[in-house]
Order: C-alpha cells, then sequence, then structure tokens
C-alpha cells in the first residue's frame, strides 16, 4: 500500500501525522496548529533548548535503517541533550523535508517511531513543519526541556581534582554501524532472499539503530545528593567529549583504559574486525551515554551507583589530556569522533 | 576569494561563524557551546515556540536571492510567527545543512544576514547545528519567544460582529516573485553583462527579497489596549490564513475587495503580467503582514490606527467564507495559497 504525499498537501499531511497527539505535560498549554506553541513554565524552573538537523545520507542510511528506528533515534539524541543538562525534556518541535521518494506510509512509519519515543520520555510533540524536498528525507527537531533553575550542569564546570564518570558501555553503536555496513556490503553481491545473520550481535544493532537516553543516570544523581560539575552526552566519542569539558573547564585529564566500559559482544566483533576495541570506544560516536565529573568527596556515592564507572580524574591544565593504557603508557586524547563535515562531504559534483 | 568549508570542519564553521555573539536578553543565560542553550523566563511570561524549515530549490532560488538576505529573511518569518501570537522573539537556534558547492564566505553572507535580523529585533542566536548535505542548502531556525501570561493571540478566538483587520498591504511579495522568475528567464537568454531592470520595482523586490516582520503593529495594539481575538501572519496568503482562522474559531466571515490593501506597484505590476490584482492580493504569499480580528467595541480605536485596514467583518458559520466584488458580487474563498508539498514536487526522480 502506497499513499502519495501529494494526495494529502502540506496541512493535510501534517494534520494526518499528528491527529491523536495529547498533550500530557503541565507546561504544554497549546500545542500544533497556530503559529507557535504555547509553554508555560514555573518560576522555579529555567528552559533548556536543543536542535539536531538529520540529512540523509550523510547522518543515516535507509538502507538499513527501518523509518520508525530512525524516528525513535531522532527524538531520544535530542532528549539526550537535554538530560545531559540535568535536565528533563518536555517538548519537541518536528520539521521534516520528504521528497516524492516517500509515501504517506513511510512518514507514519517515520512518525510512529518519534511519537513511541516521546511517550516513553514524557515529551510532548506541540509543533512542526512539513515540506517537499527535492532529494531524500530532511529531519530537524528542536527539544525544549527544563532544569532547576540554577541546576543546569555546563561543560565548563570540571575541577581539578574532580573524578571523571561514563553511564553503560562505548563503542557498540559504532560495532553495530561496522556491522550494518558489512552485511550492506555482503547483501549487494549475494543471491536474493538471503537475510543478513545478526545472531549473538543484537546488542551491538540495538546501540546503533535503537540507542536509548540516559534519563535513569540523571535521576540516580539527583537522588544520591549529586551535582556533576560537568557532564555531556556521548555522540562523537569519548576522546572528542573529554576533551570538549577539559578546554571549556581549563583542565587537563588521566583516563585509564582498563577502565573505559566495553561490552562482550563490542570486544568481540571489534577482534572480528581487527580493530582496536579501546580505540573503537575512544572514538566511535552516537553510544548516547553520559560522560560527567564530580567531586572527589562523592567517590564513593558514585562508585556505589550501577551502570556508572569511573574512568579517571582532572587534572591540572599543563598536564593535558591523555590515556593510560593498560601497561601503563601514557597517550595523548585526540578528537577523531565522527565529524560529517569532514569525512562525508563527498557527494556532490 | 573562496574558502573550502572542509578546512574548517564542523565544528571549527559554527566557532567561526558565531564567533563574537553576545546575549542580550536577560532571558538567555547561556548560549552557543553546550548541549543545550539555557533560558530563564520569568513567572510572568509564557514561551513561545516555532520552527521553520527552508530547503533549497523548493523554498528559495539562489540564482536570484542573496545568501545574505536568505539568511535575514529565514530569521525574520520565524519572528513574525512570535509576533503573530502577540508575543517578542527572543531566542533562535540555527541549523544549515551545506554541500561542498558553498565556501566558509557563502555561510558567512548567510550568516550576516541571521545576525543582523537578530540585532533589529533584539533576538539572541543561542545555539545550533552545522553539518554537510549532499545537496544543496537547508535552513532549519527554531525561535523562543515571551508573551505576558494568558495574553497569547491565538488563531480560534473569533467571534461573530468581530471586525476583520490587515496590516501593510498584499500582494506585493508575490509580484517580487514573479518579477525576478522573469528576470530570470529573461537573462537565461540575453547577452552576458546585462542587468536586469528593476526600476520602479523596488518596493516589490524588497518584498520578496527583505520582508519585515510586524513588530510595530503588536506595538501599537498594545498600546492602544487592543487584545485581538484572533491573529495569524499572512504567509500563504489572506484567502488561505483567513479560512484558518474561520475554521479554527468556527465562524464564517465577509471581506470587501475593495478594501484589501494594495501597493501602487502591485497593481502596476499586476497589471503588467496580466494577473488580477485582487487575486494575487489573495492567494500571493510571503507578506507577513499580521491578519487579525479585533471586538466590534474596537472599531474605532482600530479605524484610527496607521499602517492597519479594516477588510471585512465576521459572521456566523453559516454563512461561509466571502469575498464581496466592487461590483457586490459574493464569491467563496478558497485557498489557493503556495503550497510547496502540491505545487514544487516535481525534482526527483
Amino acid at each position: 500500500m502506497r499513499t502519495e504525499i501529494a494526495t494529502l498537501g502540506e496541512f493535510g499531511l501534517i494534520r494526518h501525522l499528528t491527529e491523536g497527539i495529547e498533550l500530557k505535560n503541565e507546561s504544554s498549554r497549546y500545542g500544533i496548529g497556530d503559529d507557535a506553541a504555547v509553554l508555560s513554565y514555573p518560576a522555579g524552573k529555567d528552559v533548556l533548548m536543543t536542535t539536531d538537523l538529520l540529512l540523509e545520507g550523510v547522518h543515516f542510511d535507509l538502507t538499513y535503517v527501518p523509518l520508525k528506528h530512525l524516528g525513535y533515534k531522532s527524538a531520544v539524541v535530542n532528549f539526550s541533550d537535554i538530560y545531559a543538562m540535568n535536565g528533563t525534556p518536555r517538548q519537541i518541535t518536528v520539521s521534516l523535508g520528504v521528497s516524492k521518494r516517500f509515501s504517506v506510509e513511510d512518514m507514519e512509519a517515520l512518525y510512529a517511531g518519534i511519537r513511541l519515543a516521546c511517550e516513553e520520555y514524557g515529551v510532548d510533540i506541540v509543533g512542526g513543519d512539513t515540506t517537499s524536498s527535492l532529494t531524500g528525507l530532511t529531519i530537524s527537531i528542536t527539544c525544549i526541556g527544563e532544569v532547576e533553575k540554577g541546576k543546569a550542569v555546563y561543560r565548563n564546570g570540571a575541577q581539578e581534582t574532580d573524578l571523571v564518570c561514563v553511564s553503560g558501555d562505548l563503542g557498540a553503536a559504532y560495532m553495530g554501524l561496522q556491522l550494518l555496513e558489512r552485511e550492506k556490503m555482503a547483501l549487494k553481491d549475494s543471491v536474493e532472499g538471503i537475510q543478513p545473520d545478526f545472531a549473538g550481535k543484537e546488542y551491538l544493532l540495538e546501540r546503533q539503530l535503537k540507542p536509548e537516553a540516559r534519563r535513569d543516570i540523571v535521576e540516580k544523581l539527583r537522588k544520591a545528593g549529586i551535582q556533576p560539575t560537568a557532564m555531556m552526552d556521548i555522540s562523537d566519542g569519548l576522546s572528542s567529549e573529554l576533551l570538549h569539558i577539559c578546554t571549556q573547564s581549563k583542565v587537563g585529564c588521566r583516563i585509564y583504559e582498563e577502565h573505559i566500559p566495553l561490552d562482550y559482544q563490542t570486544a568481540v566483533m571489534a577482534e572480528e574486525l581487527n580493530l582496536n576495541v579501546t580505540t573503537c570506544a575512544l572514538n566511535g560516536g552516537e553510544d548516547y551515554e553520559l560522560l560527567f565529573t564530580v567531586p572527589i568527596a562523592d567517590h564513593e556515592k558514585v562508585s556505589e551507583m550501577e551502570g556508572v564507572k569511573l574512568i579517571g580524574h582532572i587534572t591540572k591544565p599543563e598536564l593535558g589530556c591523555a590515556l593510560i593504557t593498560r601497561d601503563g603508557q601514557e597517550f595523548e586524547l585526540k578528537a577523531q569522533g565522527w565529524n560529517p563535515l569532514r569525512e562525508k562531504e563527498n557527494g556532490e559534483a
């Protein structure tokens, strides 16, 4: 079943996709259907705002990413940015640029993913824009969140002797991408009907295709009475993000290879691909884990937190940013993270 | 002089373009450089949020739109949506998707326009995203504004016997577009070096290339103590917007051809092109004037307002929405406004 988008038109498509959306947050006063959404935040809250632009062929490849997953991920990466400020996401606007290649059913799938993410994270869709595009799919989401006044956590607050922590494990999303790319290549040359074999690698795929934002960690920190001194989410890779925190906080850091959290499947896949797993954990992007620093006084509290790993500490700026390997060597950290502007710009004549 | 964007990379380009940006609004607590911007609105204000996605080849044609003008307009159309809610724009985020065709200097020009608009309207750039694109230029801007609690003006509040008003004049932006398209065609076939002749048509070009948002009207209404019952900005055409207000307010309307405000240049150009000027005023988009309704009790006040024209009145829903022509005939209003999803989707194979 394929319904052409042109049969609905711009307003018709928006109406169709946003049908039945109900506003759940008290701060969402008026959603879709006017020149602007109206939000009402109480006096004790600051408002957080983040935005993300995703372009087909640059940020996602629809040959292996299902549209519903893409929708889910597009929303979640924005929520992740709000959590990384110590906040709670509340509203999003969704703008889509859609070429004729896509049907109404495609957009339903994409929107189903966005709506699912919003339900799971308690976020309201309050507006957006849908338009045609000459080529491919464009997704632009802006997310508004809230944080207790004065409690936002920036990248620039890390202090000497602070502890460096990360949530979850790293490198799996990158491994998932490698896996999908490999299967795409393999399927190109193979007989029709053969399905890729992802057995035993489900976690890697899930990390790449359906990442989650670490709301749970932010809540745990709050409950434990820990206010991180600096925090950000890991979208471009641990190295790159650590350098952001250290540069903006004007400090250095030491992190320890042996403490970097890895999943078993990540390690196995790295070996299969003949890649250094630490390099993947340092530079692979899209993990959407939280990287944060806490005062050394919180050492005990943070050590006891499930899903949080202590990977190093903040130093004087003169000492730079370095990784201490298992055999005690020191390597300067470099940002080799995923950079679409440098790596992927080869599509246009 | 042409500097390739790849020489700066994603972070480098953002840094370069946003250099020297200072936050001027008290509500802008933290701008570019973290996972999210931090805004702080006082208890007496509601927050407005609007977003707009502009794609090359669909919403703009760079063969005749200078990048600086495009930047200015991209920002202003968002401000216009905030004013149309009776609010004041305060912050924007700017996301750009840029193909290799564009240089750093091109992006400087685009950003110069955005920054100029922000300066003129007192808006802070607090964030954004810059990435490569495989083809063309993508601009996604989200604007946050404020309005006194409970004073937002929606589309759904028009009441029977209310007066229908518009600011400025209509159809000129559409005429400007026709003019640019005509010159583009003419220049294709002509000798090199010949410049298009826009003498006497400057107003039309300005309306198309450098529209302004009607902050002044919103301020005048406030000063006069008039709270419109419904309001929106005219981006798709008067007919289309009137139908939005009437549908959402569950009312009908009568507007009078003789009262629709037209500029002299618009009328001349329409004649030149053999177009009905009323049709252009009704269906030509991008005027960014304000369309609003006020209680009949405000008749005197609103009649005295400079730059505001009373064009008709709201009726019972059963009477539908109609235009009364100069010779007294009644025509049902139809939305033939500019709809990129229906009209322009012919670029992709």
